[in-house]
């Protein structure tokens, strides 16, 4: 797959491939793999359950170690139940010169964001997540992009692309404009699948994609979300 | 504090009071002290951590019998870790008259309220939770009306009013006006308080209450969110 | 390594191969591989967060139609978050011949066999599990055996022969002269790692395998639980 | 409650009290109540999903002012969801005197009293939790004692007795003989209440207590519990 996506991409843009697991062993044998099917970057969250921060950093430098290629450190609690301090992020960017961004998810991301500022400055980029759902107070509080798979990056792009050049109200104007959608897309589940499901359906309904199913164990969108998902495309204009 | 806001309510709406517990004999003692102090109704979420349906179950009976009053069962997962299946709940409003009214805050919240009214139709209300993020869906799957503390009531009055009197678009747009507020009002947060303390300082803005503090360990609001929170009021028209 | 098991086993044993997986997809193709190279049954635990029970009678339905091979049936809601009522076990098995026996580690495990046996009777065979800290009791409510990486399986073998010879004292005092390690062995931990790693060194003192060494990021055992280890094993006469 | 238990023990031991609470404001509260009815000394633990660490600190700090009483840190990841690591339980206890012992239940307890004892030394006492299942290991890594309700203390007591006048081998003889019992007692749960249920059977059965009930939601023990406990009983000659 990695290998196809570097392919099709031709060089446009750098492939960042997820190569998290269950221990470092197989997190590394990942990135290994990753970069020989050209993978320009890395991105990797901490194994699910690891709360000591002393394995965690260790994990890192080995990850960081295994290829040379860049990392994205991310930083997402709520799967992997790892509470990593800003000062610990920090610490772990400063010893690791690989990591050059970290994708912050940990809620509210905004505060950490500015602690995370103060302390390394600009030399790692931070980019925001949980769907998009903060995407203007993220670049607001200095993050430079987000890393979501929001269906319509078009729309984000622009954001982005009015914020940096100064355009505030027109940045924050497009970010209102596709909230109610953005939103939509990005509503939690205690199935999985739910969010995955929304997002394939509408990069169907836009003809990227062929199909919109989901794998099992996710359940089929039902009726109400197809309805929800019509009207809210055509309020927001997309 | 129930005698205070019955007293000052004076009957031009019901008092609701929360007596959710870690037991049984505890929340039946707070059912009676509200009732005592006037409470016209009661929700009871399960004691955290009672994944035993058929515990819950016999909880609410016995709660329900302790005084009486009509009951709101709040289905709050992410607090109490019990998760209960649509037709758990149908069967326990069946057994329990007293229930007259589900606040859903399992997300999806929106497929799980169409089930509902599949299995119990009319005869119990439905409350939408989740800071009133899905508010407009909410009402389009079924809901009665949403329970959150959105700091702008008026606002989620003025929205349900246009969707009951059939101004679907009317009622749609001014969600959508208000979205980038209650988004922000209700961001999650591993640190228990943010979403309280940003709620209080909107009240204080108001002249609704006199100081926003949040206790300790909550922490103080920063300033970007003091920043964003000036910006969004504005933006929104609040 | 299935087929290494397969080959060096010849047939004195079934073969039974873990094949639990995030997803539907993945499982089937999980328990294909095992069948092909030899498995003689299939270990099946939902899928991790996978709350909703509709969905995992429909998982269970569709790995067990994938090969037609014997299941045994996995309760581990420590890893999984999906707790399976004792009622709700039951229905999967009646609806699927193919699930011939349950590992139970839903503590505490012993009511819950009572319950198993009154709903199931001697159709599916029940497994003990949690290290086989509670395996007297649980031989005693009705269970077959117990599925545990215990590093004398030899001595979880005399303990049930005793008791399935009706030699119930003898049974229990075996029993009660190895729970010092048997409990020691399971001692929960944090940081992954730390049973496998104390599991490893009893084995590579019996000379079974040549290192105990555990991948990262599990921790070495420290010089204390190496004393440790000493001193039990030499006080329970290993 | 407080002073009942004061005006019994009338000074033979000091009485520690638990003023656990969700917020510091709280837990002030009930640690002034404590001392004005006679409390010796607190145990408290962070306010459970407080996973920022300065605020866990800024909690101990506030609380310890608020009485001048001596102060059990209660180390209880299960319960809490807040893990603290050794060097910051360590700093803690550095900044503030009156925290004059640790309770520890982060298991594996045995390698983090190593961690501990290296980092204070003996300036700050340690008790080992997690029902006494390895109370002889707990000592033999440097800890005072354990606090538990096991409940034949006297057992513990002599176990501790033998150990501290360096009769190892009798120590870990009698803890030996008592495991069965305190393994059983100990049980974990999924409905809260079993354990207690258990501990208040022994306890009436001893003619401590005049009734072994738990109040709802916990489930009544079940026949097969009686039995096991009957036999258990007799096997270590309790």
């Amino acid at each position: 797959m990695v290998e196809t996506v570097v392919k099709e991409v031709r060089g446009r843009v750098p492939v960042t491939v997820g190569v998290s697991a269950s221990g470092t062993h197989l997190a590394t044998a990942f990135a290994r793999m990753a970069r020989e099917h050209g993978a320009d970057a890395l991105m990797v969250a901490p194994p699910t359950g690891l709360k000591n921060l002393d394995a965690v950093a260790e994990y890192y430098r080995i990850v960081a170690a295994a290829t040379g290629l860049p990392i994205v450190l991310q930083d997402e609690p709520v799967t992997t139940q790892v509470n990593m301090p800003a000062p610990f992020i920090a610490q772990v960017c400063a010893d690791l010169p690989a990591i050059q961004a970290v994708k912050l998810e940990e809620p509210p991301t905004l505060p950490k964001i500015t602690r995370l500022r103060a302390l390394f400055g600009s030399r790692v980029a931070i980019f925001g997540g949980l769907g998009g759902v903060y995407f203007f107070e993220e670049l607001s509080r200095g993050a430079d992009g987000a890393m979501t798979g929001f269906p319509y990056p078009e729309a984000l792009r622009a954001i982005r692309e009015h914020f940096v050049a100064g355009r505030r109200d027109e940045a924050r104007a497009l970010f209102y404009r596709w909230l109610p959608l953005i939103r939509y897309e990005s509503q939690p589940g205690a199935t999985p699948g739910t969010a995955v499901g929304i997002r394939k359906e509408i990069l169907r309904r836009r003809g990227w994609i062929a199909s919109a199913l989901v794998r099992a164990p996710a359940p089929a969108l039902d009726a109400g979300t197809h309805a929800e998902l019509a009207e809210i495309l055509a309020a927001v204009g997309a």
